[in-house]
């Protein structure tokens, strides 16, 4: 299993995600504050791993708080920590979670976490295999894997329990541009398990829709709303639209605290915009004229009417969202 | 009149003056290299009569070369010739007039290639330009620019000659991964010309056709089938599938020279498949795991009915594309 986080006497170390997978490196976040500046340059990314993150960068920093001014510091740690990236509400969820408990109960609480995001994770992975098609391609955008969360997956725990279910899949990778999760993170993790996988650029995955070799399409998600519309990597919606105009069914999967039922729907959203380097340069190295302008809105918002379903550790949300959501919600 | 030398359908027919007068024979040379064997052997003489045969030769030469290397041959032939005789100017003379007709003719020819693209282009462009959307943004994919033709351009050349209407547009470019065309190509050739110009990523043109802000899509194209399916850079059915979702006109601009008739549909158009390296390294650098698989379809093909119009030097075609493209390729 891929050790995307952990908690450890040194401080809370995660593999570092900007330099996979050319480097195997890990980075240390010794204070609340390396945390931060983790989820801000991407050292950590992936809604659910940013959610385990924020949690853990509560944890070291209230453990390092002056006792006498715990109330203030708190509120100083989650509000640096809520700042770092506007889209995944895990990262919300997570500080708000933390911020309930008492100091003693913290490190306990953020393992716990950690523990039960695999967990989920292995649950949605159950609730999704049946509905991958055996036979044929999995399409899947952006690093929804072990990576993205504590481990397992969400899209590829899917995908890992699907195969482990005894089905014959091979994985097709979109690269993803510009952070290139796909390339970097989704193939290499796929490599590690022995799971066929080949990378194609973005702008192929229209063309391998239309060809009839995919059988699902299976994403994560960074924000769900009430009516089931979708925030996730840039290029979903376009994979989304894709997979409909050619009847291939496009599957979510996402713990429920991806849910965010306060919004009606996925209009609402707020999209991260990132810095226009990403987009001109690639590993370094410039790709386009020097003073090129971009735009570089980091995720798009889904529609629902393009989900075929909504895998979650709870079971599988159909049309219509609001009702099949909300139920999920409060089962348990 | 005494026929020394002579052009027919035979070869180069010279009275063989080493017999004279004993015998009056004609000495026939099927290619260049018996012209150089006649004169050498002195077959023919005399400084006029060797400077119309070496130009004989040069003739006979290049009609008989290999047309993809006329110029290497060319070469080789005069070379020989000139060999030939060292003293009588008018071999050389000969041999050089020759060589400055063969040029001229084929730069004139190449610069009528040239001036004809330039001219079809402009046509394109005036045809093309009332088309565009004023106060909006134009999206397209690849590079069919002033780069991709003698001038001007395709796509671009419609962007430009909307420009040049007064029109108040920008730009977005596709990066177009995976060799990058219009991170490269035409963002610079644009910001060259000073129109407006942003980069994005392949993945993001959906999110922006869904946004509203952009006009019409307009792309290049590789080949296009009698019933109106187009080949073009890979990544175009999916732009094409997401501007119609988004009730974008889809217009493709393109010489006539670019339909093919004897094609029924798209399908038939054979798809190239490059090397995967394009796809795991950009610049050189590496952008995935060593040993990862991948796919790497140059084109697809975007069916008839995700296209508006279709913008040629003739006028602007539109479904049933069958009867009107066959029509602009009889007219004129």
């Amino acid at each position: 299993m891929i050790e995307t986080i952990q908690w450890t006497g040194e401080g809370v170390v995660m593999i570092d995600q900007t330099l996979l997978p050319n480097q195997q490196e890990f980075f240390t976040c010794r204070d609340y504050k390396d945390v931060a500046h983790a989820i801000r340059t991407m050292v950590i990314r992936g809604a659910p791993a940013i959610g385990v993150a924020a949690a853990m960068g509560v944890a070291i920093g209230i453990a390092q708080a002056d006792p006498e001014d715990l109330d203030a510091q708190l509120a100083v740690i989650s509000a640096e920590l809520a700042a770092t990236r506007p889209t995944a509400v895990n990262l919300f969820w997570a500080i708000d979670r933390m911020n309930r408990v008492y100091r003693d109960r913290l490190i306990a609480e953020a393992q716990l976490v950690r523990v039960e995001d695999i967990a989920i994770n292995t649950a949605i992975g159950h609730h999704g295999a049946p509905l991958v098609p055996d036979h044929k391609t999995v399409l899947t955008h952006c690093n929804a894997g072990a990576l993205a969360t504590a481990g397992y997956g969400t899209a590829l725990g899917v995908i890992r329990a699907a195969v482990e279910s005894g089905k014959t899949i091979d994985v097709f990778a979109d690269e993803t541009r510009p952070f290139l999760q796909g390339a970097r993170l989704t193939v290499w993790e796929l490599q590690q398990d022995g799971i066929d996988v080949k990378l194609i650029t973005d702008n192929m995955a229209g063309h391998f829709l239309h060809s009839g070799q995919i059988g699902c399409v299976l994403v994560g998600a960074d924000r769900i709303a009430a009516n089931g519309d979708v925030a996730n990597k840039i290029g979903t919606y376009s994979v989304a639209v894709l997979a409909k105009e050619n009847n291939v069914p496009f599957y979510v999967a996402a713990p429920i605290s991806t849910l965010d039922l306060t919004l009606s729907t996925g209009d609402r959203i707020p999209i991260e915009e990132r810095a226009a380097r990403e987009v001109t340069h690639v590993f370094g190295v410039s790709v386009a004229p020097h003073d090129t302008e971009v735009r570089n809105p980091a995720f798009d918002v889904t529609p629902n009417r393009y989900v075929t379903a909504i895998i979650t550790e709870r079971g599988v949300a159909r049309a219509p969202y609001t009702e099949s959501l909300r139920a999920l919600m409060e089962s348990k």
